[in-house]
């Protein structure tokens, strides 16, 4: 019986194709499947970055989410519809894996911070060899072209989904020293008007699409709400300690 | 008159050189000097991580920080210590800029999480050009190598220096939901005080020198506090959500 092939999630940083790690890079370019999510019709950002380095001898997978949102019409759910999705894509993985053929699963930023490639490690890294390579995460990336040192000494650091409600947003930011939002997109408002009322405006920072070619860096103040995209963050570093 | 020379911030990955990125990589090649902090005496991880890229051309320049303890007696103090460090480190740096040459400091890490770049840049980056490349950070490749996804969904990360007294990490990690506990090393007892009372044992992952050649996996309740390197962490991944 031939071996099972290996998984392999890989991240590839926050968009800059030269952000890719050169291990990343190995393993992209040795794997016979190159498994991505994407919308349907779309190509996906974790294609784009990593089209460059691939063969035309390589299979690609796209693992089609559906577009949807948290609330939906009874019987279905988002967890049900999300859980399927989840099901069908580990079971597309795994065919390859059971041909003996290696499937590389790219993923934005690092794999294990926010990722979807946590739902297949969780369904498949029971039953095949997995090994998973970490990646530039999308903060880091975002307070590098800010120029904006994070966290001094010993602050903490606090990372927060945009998605959480209002009062827990004002809850966990009142009491941070320095914070991380991300998933802004439609909660860009809600997360502008905590800020706002936590008088923290003066220190956040704003970044979109962070080393990607449509990068666009913008006071907080004058992002229109209508035209924040998903990848987007709100930075609030650290108070500096011994600036010169 | 000649162009001053550009500083750079590169970010080298928590250990294994094969985590640099491309484009580290390739700024790291270019400089004419690459600085390095170390203490007295020693090489510094730093160095180690990305001497196998560097050629004999390249002037490597130590930053040689004093072994201090937080506590000193008077008249010196550790902020005075650290901060004399910072300028004349600075003013190292200062005097190849100056002479058009380009000066790469390298980073274990990410440069603006936590490390000793930042206050290179907080007094230096007003004055030359001054470019950061972030890095894969400490905690990404810690829960790469534990297998462990670390943040689902909305689930908030928080990240917690072990310097901070007992009261206020406990404080602090009462309420999280996914965390990372940073700069264990004489720390390490106090802190795991703290998980036991918490009842975070079960959910506690521990790593020393993630993607090192010495990395060492072990059960929590089994670690030696007096054996506890700098180089080590705590995980607490947040609870899977939808795990098969």
């Amino acid at each position: 019986m031939a071996a099972k092939g290996r998984l392999f999630g890989l991240g590839v940083g926050p968009g800059d194709p030269e952000l890719l790690t050169l291990k990343a890079v190995r393993l992209l370019k040795s794997a016979r499947v190159v498994a991505y999510p994407a919308a349907k019709g779309r190509k996906g950002n974790a294609l784009s970055i990593v089209e460059g380095f691939l063969g035309d001898d390589q299979l690609r997978l796209a693992l089609i989410y559906p577009v949807t949102t948290e609330v939906l019409p009874p019987p279905l759910s988002y967890e049900t519809v999300i859980r399927d999705f989840y099901d069908d894509a580990a079971g597309q993985v795994a065919t390859h894996l059971e041909a003996g053929r290696d499937v590389a699963v790219v993923c934005e930023g690092d794999p294990f911070f926010y990722g979807s490639f946590m739902y297949l490690h969780d369904r498949l890294a029971g039953r095949y060899h997995t090994e998973v390579v970490p990646g530039v995460p999308s903060i880091m990336a975002g307070a590098a072209v800010l120029g904006a040192p994070l966290v001094y000494r010993n602050q903490t650091l606090s990372v927060i989904s945009g998605v959480l409600p209002e009062d827990e947003l004002e809850h966990r930011l009142a009491g941070c020293e320095a914070a991380a939002i991300m998933k802004l997109g439609t909660n860009f408002a809600k997360v502008r008007r905590v800020l706002e009322r936590l008088g923290l405006m003066d220190r956040a920072l704003y970044v979109e699409r962070a080393t990607m070619a449509a990068q666009r860096i913008l006071p907080l103040a004058q992002v229109a709400p209508e035209e924040v995209p998903y990848f987007s963050l709100i930075l609030i570093p650290g108070p500096p300690w011994q600036e010169a």
